[in-house]
């Protein structure tokens, strides 16, 4: 008989994730996508994790968005034979692609002409091209007012003999900027009305032209996908504070938190001193309604690892390497000791998970995050 | 014949190291201790490397810090037999922390007297014990004013049967809020008045006590350590653009940087995206003095992989998961292209070792770091 997993288990930071609320997000996803007759395929960059992906395919998914060539390696290695790399390709590693896009359907991200005349020399394997576009986020792809750019590139890729041109690509990274969901939608909204006026002028040269689209919030929030074919959110499987405090989820909906013993205990300032630092749930903070910046925020979860809605009046307020440095309610102060773990909800989940480097679920099985980390339990 | 190691056999973002600006480095930092009669007990958090540990040893060093259990037993793994964990225990490893004890000199950290009392009970083999002071940078601590709990603290660990009080330790880590050497100093020597202080006040109890402080700022800048036996500084070793903005190490002692693909053009806003993002340098940024946020700064390797100082006017000014963005002048713009390899000195360069979790030097040899993270070539 198995023994009961229980926090006493626990030694050190430990991302714990909640397989019914990541499975209950990942089925929200796939029945917004299925409604609007979109491609489903997931972002892997958030989870990076083989016993993850399997959830998916559970459900479904057979087509996946990495965004390194390594990625694309690692998933390709456990029978995912359909995956576009969403980052603009690295010239570095053509051998490596080459070698990929014998094996399975590979897709590849160009953001600019120049890459472009380098692929042709050196991709000698038939392989799908994405141009991005840059619709307003201004981190990378071409200006979509750029028509002759773009029209431009479109016949070097065709005109080439491996290159096989697949749509326009784009990752709208500006809702993130958003203070609600209205401004989600609105700027989405934009988007589809840029991305449809595109559409109508290649869609007759490219009767099979994709059009993805990729952010958690849009496809959270949005039910207007017209002239959209594919979505590629990712962060949507754990959610985190970023997406809550835009509105786009529930406290209830974020699927991981970082467990973490209690060090030192400051009664004078009302300070709790954790294990868990920035090399556990990296150093990105959001700012509350009082201007105050926050790490995390705090739950507590029970004997049987389960958790609630994050305590009013603690928050994570500081970070350096190892130690978490929590300002904390009087209630919380009264009722914690020495020893204790609480759990904190990340900022960012994509960027705690790929630096705690694995998985422990509340039953206490591990599972593989690509960059295993050894820095944890 | 070994073949020579150049630029071209880099596909990925590489964490690059200049073994000599290291071991000047380190010969620096032995200079100032022996100089001022002081213990050094550097700290292995920054580059939690075997093989960099081996640089110290071979200048003599044989006592360590480290900044956690897994870390102690890391380094103890490889013959470091004198090592003090300063970071306040952790009383759910204390099954591990008994089993190191048993084979290592082993001092742990405490920072208030809740820890003290659980320790009397569960810790069953010799070792030391540290009292963290608050000096003032309000992270963890006990006040320093705090006499009465001090005594309360000492008279309780040196009561119980096998904790042995060795001293007091501080980390003054408010010298990174300083803006120049000199605010570096002023904090220094706030300290060492109030430290003399509470030595007058223990010696006579303590002829063997340790007082032990911290950091790379105060040790770097600073020629006054009078009342102080022992300095623990970490990040020396590499220094970064963290410690370089406080005027405390110039840009050629920077002794790692990052390596990576550039992967796109932006001619009109004169940006340049690299493979190279949070997961690879943090998230952690400085301001410059026209308020610009900067997450890097950009040098240019040569086929050697020897590099200069920063190029003026280029900076990394953004970083996504993967993704980051240089604003680049105007000579850098004319100069670069895709595949090209850029270097970017990192802001925090502990961070960066822990994320890319793998070290190369110039002649491609590749280091260990305890947190081995695949991502990365």
């Amino acid at each position: 008989m198995k023994v009961k997993f229980m926090q006493a288990q626990i030694l050190r930071p430990t991302l714990l994730i909640d397989k019914v609320k990541c499975i209950n997000n990942i089925n929200r996803m796939i029945d917004k996508a299925s409604g609007n007759k979109l491609i489903f395929r997931p972002h892997f960059k958030t989870h990076q994790s083989i016993l993850i992906g399997e959830w998916y395919r559970a459900a479904g998914v057979n087509k996946i968005t990495v965004s390194s060539v390594k990625m694309a390696e690692y998933f390709a290695s456990n029978k995912w034979n359909d995956i576009t790399i969403a980052f603009p390709v690295n010239v570095r590693e053509t051998e490596q692609i080459n070698s990929l896009s014998a094996k399975i359907n590979l897709n590849l991200l160009v953001a600019d002409i120049q890459t472009i005349d380098l692929l042709r020399t050196k991709i000698i394997t038939d392989t799908g091209i994405y141009v991005e576009l840059d619709l307003g986020y201004h981190r990378s792809g071409i200006d979509i007012s750029k028509l002759e750019l773009l029209k431009e590139i479109v016949n070097k890729i065709s005109g080439s003999s491996f290159l096989r041109f697949k749509g326009f690509l784009t990752h709208a990274g500006d809702t993130y900027n958003a203070e609600n969901p209205e401004m989600v939608s609105a700027v989405h909204l934009r988007n589809i009305k840029l991305l449809n006026s595109l559409r109508k002028i290649f869609i007759a040269d490219w009767p099979e032209l994709i059009i993805s689209i990729g952010d958690t919030p849009s496809c959270s929030v949005s039910d207007n996908f017209g002239g959209i074919d594919e979505i590629r959110p990712g962060n949507f499987v754990f959610y985190d504070l970023m997406q809550q405090k835009l509105g786009v989820c529930l406290f209830k909906d974020i699927g991981v938190i970082v467990l973490a013993p209690v060090v030192s205990l400051n009664n004078t300032r009302d300070e709790i001193v954790i294990y868990g630092g920035g090399i556990h749930l990296s150093k990105e903070y959001l700012v509350d309604n009082e201007g105050r910046k926050y790490f995390g925020k705090v739950v507590f979860p029970d004997n049987d690892l389960n958790w609630g809605d994050p305590e009013d009046g603690s928050y994570l307020a500081g970070l350096s390497q190892e130690h978490g440095i929590i300002k904390a309610s009087k209630n919380m102060m009264r009722n914690i000791n020495i020893g204790d773990l609480v759990g904190i909800m990340p900022v960012h989940s994509c960027l705690t998970a790929n630096l705690i480097g694995k998985y422990t679920d509340k039953e206490g099985n591990g599972f593989d995050h690509m960059a295993q980390n050894k820095n944890t339990s």
